[in-house]
């Protein structure tokens, strides 16, 4: 049994995993004794899960980005578009257990980046997809949004999908 | 931009993601004009999505069902367990696009395997995971299960969870 990195002779610098959605809701900030919950939501669109691992560089990051705004993972009646043609949302949500490797009956996280600098890459990917999504006629002219969970934060969250049509990808 | 067996000399058999849940539901017949949807859920424990690719067997399931369900991706409040000593349920959805690389911004699915078998694999890892929880005693003093979707279908799903702490394997 290996993780993905195990496998391979070039360890990725970044993981994320796609999913379609009709809705989703994330958790920003934890309830407290004064305050309530606050939850950020999207309606069509996709949810991205995103984990980066040593070596991971703002070129990474602009790589990233890029495929998840370009590549054609959302549908329409006719046929597979990208997440910008649909137009849909994006819900990004940090998942530093994406970098887990399994030992024995155990999950090890050696691979995953300090949490400084990953706290700094995922800042710029979530400023990057908002940016390729502003400068996208079809996008700016719908209702779409950008959200994105804390960095650190635990994700409660919900989703309601038609096909998640779950996709991995490795940078 | 490499998917992960872009970047690996030993191209994997299989790949699972494995999400925590609190609830989640999935459609495992579509509705017709005469009936509705049926579909199977799950309280709290796992959801694990499952592709087969090409060179996958009979061992590569039998080293799958193992994993998922002696891994320690479960929370108690003390520690982190295995789904058979929360002991949690398991929500089974055959994902096929896990199997996809990405070529320029359309997703190729060549690794994936033929489908007959895939189906046939489907149905072993299915009945190893069932068999797995029930000779656990925890899960049979519980009111646990296992459901798993419909191969081929699409799998109109919902989830709710306090972090899906997502994780991700080959073999």
């Amino acid at each position: 049994m290996t993780s993905s990195s195990d496998s391979s002779n070039l360890t990725p610098n970044s993981r994320i995993i796609i999913q379609r959605c009709l809705s989703a809701r994330l958790q920003i900030k934890p309830p407290t004794d004064e305050n309530d919950a606050e939850w950020v939501e999207i309606g069509e669109g996709c949810v991205v899960y995103v984990c980066f691992l040593k070596g991971a560089t703002s070129e990474t990051v602009k790589k990233m980005a890029l495929m998840v705004m370009n590549v054609k993972l959302s549908e329409t009646k006719e046929k597979n578009v990208s997440i910008l043609d649909l137009p849909g949302s994006v819900l990004i949500i940090p998942q530093a257990t994406l970098g887990g490797k399994v030992k024995g009956k155990m999950m090890q996280y050696h691979c995953n980046i300090e949490k400084g600098i990953g706290r700094e890459l995922y800042t710029e990917f979530v400023q990057m997809c908002n940016e390729l999504m502003e400068k996208s006629t079809k996008y700016t002219e719908a209702s779409c949004v950008v959200r994105n969970g804390t960095y650190g934060n635990r994700q409660v969250f919900s989703t309601v999908t038609n096909g998640p049509y779950t996709h991995y990808f490795e940078f």
